[in-house]
């Protein structure tokens, strides 16, 4: 067979079917992965772009995230015009930054020109100002000047996030007039859900479905069937706020309002998932000091954001031992307690951490208010005595037997005050945080556990002096 | 005055004005719900009908939530016409099954009757199959056999999630047939963003986005507008597995097939937010293991979720007792050892916690899979060696200061015995139960708390009985 023959057969065979690259779960197959990654090793850049062209953009974009920093420039070499906008923005934040760092300005401005504004932002919004400049100045000048006014918002904010591109059309136009406009003007957006209808100094007046203008007759009037009830979006809001307001009304897309009313530009539901999703999952890193926890995050950033935790926790641990050292005398003459101590601090610490976890995402969610606060200590007080009770028997029981009565009854009483003061601080110190202004998600659990381990120690060790088990 | 004239006068000052309800950030203002509870208090239910009329669906939603149960069954008393099928899908589900549960079986369903197939679901799917039988009996026999076959399917799965009213076509239609039949068929959905077009046996062959349609000319067949490339979700699909589709393809609606590949139903991205957020949110609750961890959750619930995770963690809190009591007599002679051995255990718990934390959300956001486990598990292991040498040194020299240079050493190497340790299981037990179909949200803690504790105070009071410090 001529060398010809054969690639025409492996032309034919290669492109995978529908299934062959993504298992059940709707993520790459490692034995996909690792084609291509073969593929790349030695240099087959044709086999490598067969492998990956039936790919959507969103698996393309994961499979980048898949590779090493090297194997990902080798792939964006072989596959350079399926690097599509589409690939770029769904790339996570880090995996981007580094590709474009390695990308000519050039090529950088060429793609985020044929992107919507709130991609192209995201694009060089993280790059260092020189290089944003640099990239700037080879764009079209309408394309700069929309990221340039959208990076002069802060980042987080509306005004970063929102598409410049929408449908806004006077109140006094009929649906048939509307209709009309839209299949002349092909400058629009491709792809919108909702119309704006604004008044002549640009504020919104009322947005209108596209399913109403599709299902009313031509010559009613725009005002008739517009829903004039909006939520409109100030360009300076946090972009949590955005996202709980999506939530809360169940919005598909919404009007971003300068300081003046006017409208500057839209929100879709689309751009608003990934922040609904990302703030809804970030309690749980910041809980736990992790920082963004993005498993792609260079490993110096993840350090520096983690050993600030760990050596705050090491101050509170700190105290714990103070507390200990306070009573090393008792220790000294029984070493049962020095055994059993760990068990108090440990289980108020996780007493603390479940009320935490649950005030936390309470608060998040705008479920727990001033309005309700007392009720929600005085659940958590009632839940608190129910599990108090319920580990102090059984630690206490298990210490009677193996140690004696009165060590069980000092551990049972300390397990029971530990648990109820965890379910308190577990309320009230991310409810102060909140009322403080600061993100209860962040210092909360600092302060918990120095609270649960200082409270777990002191009452072991102070219950055990005081009953006269020792001295 | 006559008593018209002041209650004129009341009338006219009563309709609080849009912000006098709502603070900065979106949550209703203790003042205003102050006013409502005032009114419900002293049975003035003109009064509370006046205050609430202005909210929206989802605020009067909150409304309830933030009131105490026989405070909400006389909040709905006064105002029964306000309360509409929009504000029974919004409320917390708590809050929803004990309201509804206070209701007729009649009431019940003319509220059901009112609402889309997946929000009556919602409804009457956590009550008694006795209630939910009385329930539908008392609906139209069309509304009730989408709602049975609704219920057919498990919970949490595209089955019950999904609208079965939807705008499906044949694909020979045109633009302009699509439009006049849009316009003469009033028993179609009144908002939906996409419409499907499907072939003779209703297997869906593209969809439209509403926007394509407004702009194409009268003229064009839908099969030259619609694409052809789309995500289908089979009705048995769990909720978890529609978010993350929806989440990363960017979809607004999506068609919902059954076994034979018939178009059953769609997902429209408003109904997703909901579970985005749910799951996300989620695996905090889940890692402290505070169950649902809902404020609404009735105490019982909660108690039962948490202890039996309280007690497991009583059994890993045991384990670590009896590594101390084999150290029982070098504590005896060497009381230091008591005082620090909670701070190699402590911080090695919140080194082990961050890991297991950016763990979990990578493996629930698809990022951590087979392709890149062995880079991520080398990343997080240099990252732990950086965060165990700096904490070892910070508390080495102190140690060394205070107790003794070997002290110190001891207590130094230990620390980074037991970060390295937090750092692999932080990242080996969520993959490991990942592997095995566990959700690793769930009972990884448990596991990384039982090594790092165990681990923290084997590692330091072993190095120093073979150090030689004591004995």
């Amino acid at each position: 067979m001529a060398e010809n023959e054969i690639a025409e057969l492996v032309e034919e065979t290669a492109p995978p079917e529908e299934g062959e690259q993504l298992d059940e779960e709707n993520r790459l197959k490692p034995e996909f992965v690792d084609a291509v990654i073969g593929a790349l090793a030695v240099g087959d850049e044709g086999r490598a772009y067969d492998l990956v062209e039936p790919l959507h953009p969103a698996d393309l974009a994961d499979l980048f995230e898949l590779l090493q920093p090297d194997q990902r420039r080798a792939l964006a070499r072989a596959i350079t015009d399926l690097m599509t906008g589409e690939v770029i923005a769904e790339l996570n934040d880090y995996v981007r930054d580094g590709m474009i760092e390695a990308l000519p300005h050039a090529a950088v401005a060429g793609i985020a020109e044929q992107l919507d504004t709130d991609d192209a932002v995201q694009l060089i919004e993280d790059l260092e100002p020189e290089d944003q400049r640099a990239i700037l100045a080879q764009m079209e000048p309408e394309d700069r000047a929309a990221i340039e006014s959208a990076l002069a918002y802060p980042e987080e904010t509306a005004g970063r996030l929102m598409q410049r591109e929408l449908v806004a059309v006077p109140e006094h136009m009929t649906v048939g007039d509307l209709i009309d406009y839209m299949r002349e003007h092909e400058e629009l957006p491709t792809e919108f859900w909702e119309i704006f209808v604004v008044d002549h100094k640009h504020h919104p007046l009322g947005s209108c479905a596209l399913s109403w203008i599709l299902r009313a007759p031509r010559h009613i009037a725009l005002s008739d069937v517009m829903k004039r009830d909006q939520t409109l979006i100030p360009v300076g809001m946090d972009q949590e706020e955005v996202a709980l307001r999506f939530q809360k009304y169940g919005l598909i897309s919404a009007a971003v309002v300068d300081e003046s009313g006017r409208l500057v530009g839209q929100l879709t539901v689309d751009d608003i998932v990934h922040i609904i999703s990302e703030e809804a999952g970030e309690d749980a890193l910041l809980m736990s000091g992790a920082g963004e926890g993005d498993i792609n995050e260079p490993i110096r950033d993840a350090y520096s954001a983690r050993v600030r935790w760990l050596v705050a926790n090491l101050g509170t641990a700190l105290i714990a031992s103070l507390i200990i050292a306070m009573f090393g005398a008792a220790i000294e003459k029984l070493v049962a307690l020095a055994i059993l101590m760990p068990i108090v601090a440990s289980i108020g610490g996780n007493a603390g951490t479940q009320t935490m976890a649950v005030s936390v995402r309470a608060l998040a969610m705008n479920q727990l208010t001033r309005s309700n606060t007392r009720r929600i200590i005085w659940r958590e007080l009632r839940v608190a005595l129910l599990n108090g009770a319920t580990i102090a028997a059984l630690i206490g029981v298990a210490t009677a037997l193996i140690f004696s009565p009165l060590l069980g009854g000092v551990i049972a009483l300390a397990v029971v005050i530990n648990i109820i003061t965890a379910g308190l601080a577990g309320v009230a110190v991310p409810v102060l945080f909140d009322r403080m202004g600061q993100d209860p998600a962040v210092a909360s659990s600092v302060f918990v556990t120095m609270i649960t381990d200082s409270m777990g120690f002191f009452a072991f060790l102070g219950l055990a002096v005081a009953s006269g088990l020792v001295g």
